[in-house]
């Protein structure tokens, strides 16, 4: 089969490699779309993330739709043709966070492209089938595919609490923030502001259903908010923009007893945090770190309409075109809010 | 102003009263329309519920919607002119329930047409404008009425957890089932089955957005559960129908470490419950008793279009036709799901 | 080894048989005490409990405490000579319940003495590293062995939310009335009134600690209770009874809002539930099935001298005179409370 | 009545003031002991606190404990005689906040020494029946007093979700990380470590019941935290330092998942935060604004011997030493961790 791999910065390449084989809890997977990633982009950029280090060649990708071709002998829950998302993470099973159901949390998980583990820009995948979650029909592999953001976006507003009658924020209008966006949509949030400082992404949250947009550079961020919320600041702020001044915003256009979800990393990885202002209004901090059993629910939200998922997609290039595909995403991340490849 | 007066068993009768004085704190409000709750009906029907037995002349209605035409000097989150939804209960404030949050616990609370208390059967009411939630343009004072029954649907779904991606069964179609339905689509569930034996509520579930429904009468409601949910059982039941078959058909077809959800009173108060299935299910039964701080959220969802509240009104009557209005929703339960007085 | 089987009810005997093989992520143990359990006693008098039948020879026996004396090949967190504390249900980390942190709920676990799999009236086990707790210095294996009953007693106090400041009824002095005291007091519960009809039990409740104890057989509990909560009621109920009557006060004694937590399994399994006053107090009720992720609470409460759980054991039988020990424990539950075998 | 006011920066004075009237929901409450708390000695110093500024003369002390003299026509729960604890605030009762059980964020709030409202160094104080909770006799007025401040404790606590099996951390050994520390216990943590700089607070941590304590000037306090607790980091670090470089270790030294609880203010407002950090390990910050229905948990805890509260009281000054009471506390803030008024 044909694989791209990582060759080293700012290159791609392709080799052949076999086939995997299914172990008798797996199934093999015809890839059909995968997603390129902030995080594939930043390997390619500069060759690493924090400790984790791209030894080339290094295969990239961990956003993977496709369709189940072969199965192995003790799987029960697929069958050859299904359409499947595939879950990244394989964890252990027996860790102490694996036993209290955070097993995104579990140190020896092995998650694709996330070296030295290789990730899915290649034709076919074995996984285990526990992870590989059936399509409905009207859910297509491109879909399928991008049901792994769209699970960061639900388990961001999971971590929020986010319900119903609730007022959000989201600063930063990348992928990362449209999914959030999505996922508030299909838990019954009728008020979400989403701020950003280029146009063109302010329009894409519109079009997906933003209640008002702000854009930073034009507008007191905190005074609009106050004023969206007639005074009272908002129940939610979803920080993906990943910036100091968007955190600071974040703790002052909050209501008392809010709680504040950050998604987006920092450059530096330390931001200076007015903290005296959060605890006088009592407010929370909420992380997030991939995801947790979210994929079935965020299937059923797109099969059921709720979430326009195709709607954040912005290019579909070939999978022979991946070094464009790479390369076109990492220098115009203006304009390409979400790149998909077809396998 | 004219108020309506249950002079008896069955008997509705008019009365000229004074139009209220507003304290400080308070709102005139003039009444647009008012729903017809079942607890009325069994006012009407019988003089009394458990301990609470009525004293003719007595003024039942607590599902109140009309027009803000005077405040009192303390007010400011309301002007003359405001359309507002009415939250029946006046509480203490400071008891352990109210300090706690669960203000609809509060042993003290003065709750409309709950005797001695009157209800508001009448062209006026005097009310804390706390309580007093102003509806945007685009709600109606006929739907402000409703906000009540939905705010119990709210409650319910919130008492149950739900959030997107559970399978809900809802056992009773009348109108707190529909609510219930209406509150839990409004807050991201997807797959809700709604169970009755009465086909014309059926028909009014599956028009108002049910998944499915289930004639009880037809059909064996648990084989039918576990079918459609691929085997697994539900996630949360929601019971409003208020007989034993229901109770215990809810502990079979619910998942290990589901919820159950009582709203439904039965008619003896005592029900024949499976606990050791419930037990090695490990399963958690929740009640409903009113609602707390739930009409923003139920205002909101109606006014975002999520909740399509006019749908559940079968009749309205005139004021002045309250007897029949009464008389016709005692004698034709199956055929009448929600009617409304307009005032 | 020596292994005591079960070959008929009512009747014990011995075998020998190979001493296991560990697997490379398990632990040979040298088992020092094994807790005699009710559903040890059900299995022994009738054969079966729900669909769980006993084939003969069978061994019975899941609370175990022992010594590690040989460890697999990848096993780190133990080694020879260690004290432990044998969690007994091993499962799949995998499915849903896994998934989520429930894994009691685990339809695929395997568990000692549930028939088919074999229990730990026997010499030696081989038992997954990760399902054995080390012991400090100062817990003996003695208390080891009975850290699954207080295992239930802590899971069962979680399953009710209990926190500092609260009021507990527990119904039923038995093992698992007494350890869910124990467990109670251990998370700063201070007030924990506990009611049996035997008054030998009573007066070993009274001894562990409980705040006052109440005879059923000679006060009105209901009455009681609410004297000693000062009217309030009881903000949690703990019934390990098993029996209606309990059951019926529980929901009678306990305040509004308030959560009963059902441990007891009743004889008939079907329970009549005065629901409808449970839902004007807006009650929740609360299941245990077993326990999840619990041990190492367990066993820090025991090591910080928080828990006196030596105290519960009434009995303590020798490995060969296991027959006795069982007819004693079958026919004396009102003597026994807690009997142990030394291995 | 004789009243200790502060008359300008670093100055205390008396004067006379009528004895105040008992409304009908209020009793009387004659002083017996006020703590000495920080905000006490910050407006002392400085004459403000943020934006509440000292008008004098100003009446300080929100931290009293007193005997009943006189009860408001409607008081039931209280009569002549009592001894109480006053908790400070009072609150709207009808605002979102006081709805949803969050009283302590009412933005109402009329709170003893918050200025323009006066505080409690006074011989007699009218207050709210609701506020004044009880003492059991074996609680003495000194206890009573000191209930503000554990209450704060237990609040951190309480946020931080603090429950038995826990490891936590409490960075900061002055009176509020000494109460938490307390609080902790009583809830049922075993594993507590205390950190500080002052060799004398720390003597009083141990004193009290720290597991270990660390002194950050002679050790690596996160290298110290890891080993004493077996390389897993802690499950809670409780931030009462309010300084930067505990913050930062606060991070460092926790387990994936962990929860952060930050209650001690940083002399700028604005602390540089590893947040990349923080969401790799999906941590959790909460923070503490005062209390909210806490004080009867509290009064248990102590009443129950649970809380050695008197323990944490270094200094007992005279009612007209009170200059010498402020200037003392305000100077030597090593030594005197806990300063009492005895009235």
């Amino acid at each position: 089969m044909k694989v791209a791999v990582m060759t080293g910065i700012d290159k791609m390449g392709f080799v052949e490699r076999e086939i995997p084989k299914v172990a008798d809890n797996e199934v093999l997977v015809k890839l059909e779309y995968v997603g390129i990633c902030g995080s594939d982009l930043h390997y390619y950029e500069t060759g690493r993330i924090g400790d984790y280090i791209v030894e080339p060649p290094f295969v990239l990708g961990h956003e993977p739709g496709g369709i189940v071709v072969e199965i192995g002998k003790n799987v029960t829950n697929l069958k050859v043709g299904d359409k499947v998302a595939l879950e990244p993470g394989k964890t252990c099973g027996h860790c102490e966070f694996c036993k209290t159901g955070k097993y995104n949390l579990c140190p020896d998980v092995v998650f694709f492209a996330t070296p030295p583990v290789d990730g899915v820009f290649q034709e076919y995948v074995a996984h285990e089938a526990d992870l590989c979650f059936k399509l409905p029909d009207n859910v297509s592999t491109l879909e399928g595919a991008l049901i792994e953001p769209l699970a960061v976006g639900f388990h961001a507003a999971n971590q929020g609490g986010a319900h119903a009658g609730q007022s959000a924020v989201i600063t930063g209008a990348g992928c990362i923030g449209l999914v959030t966006m999505l996922a508030l949509k299909a838990m019954g949030l009728t008020e979400i502001y989403v701020v950003d400082i280029m146009q063109n992404r302010l329009e894409k949250a519109r079009e997906l259903g933003a209640t008002a947009v702000i854009n930073g550079k034009e507008k007191d961020v905190v005074k609009e908010v106050l004023e969206l919320t007639r005074g009272a600041g908002c129940d939610l702020v979803f920080e993906t923009a990943g910036t100091e001044i968007t955190t600071q915003q974040a703790v002052s256009m909050t209501k008392r007893g809010a709680t504040i979800v950050l998604v987006g990393y920092s450059k530096s990885g330390v931001v200076n945090v007015p903290l005296s202002l959060a605890m006088d209004k009592e407010l929370t901090f909420k992380t997030v770190f991939r995801y947790r059993h979210i994929y079935p629910t965020a299937i059923k939200a797109v099969a059921s309409g709720k979430v326009n998922l195709k709607g954040i997609v912005t290019n579909v290039f070939d999978f022979n075109d991946i070094q464009n595909a790479m390369d076109s995403s990492s220098r115009k991340k203006a304009e390409i809010v979400k790149a998909v490849i077809k396998m």
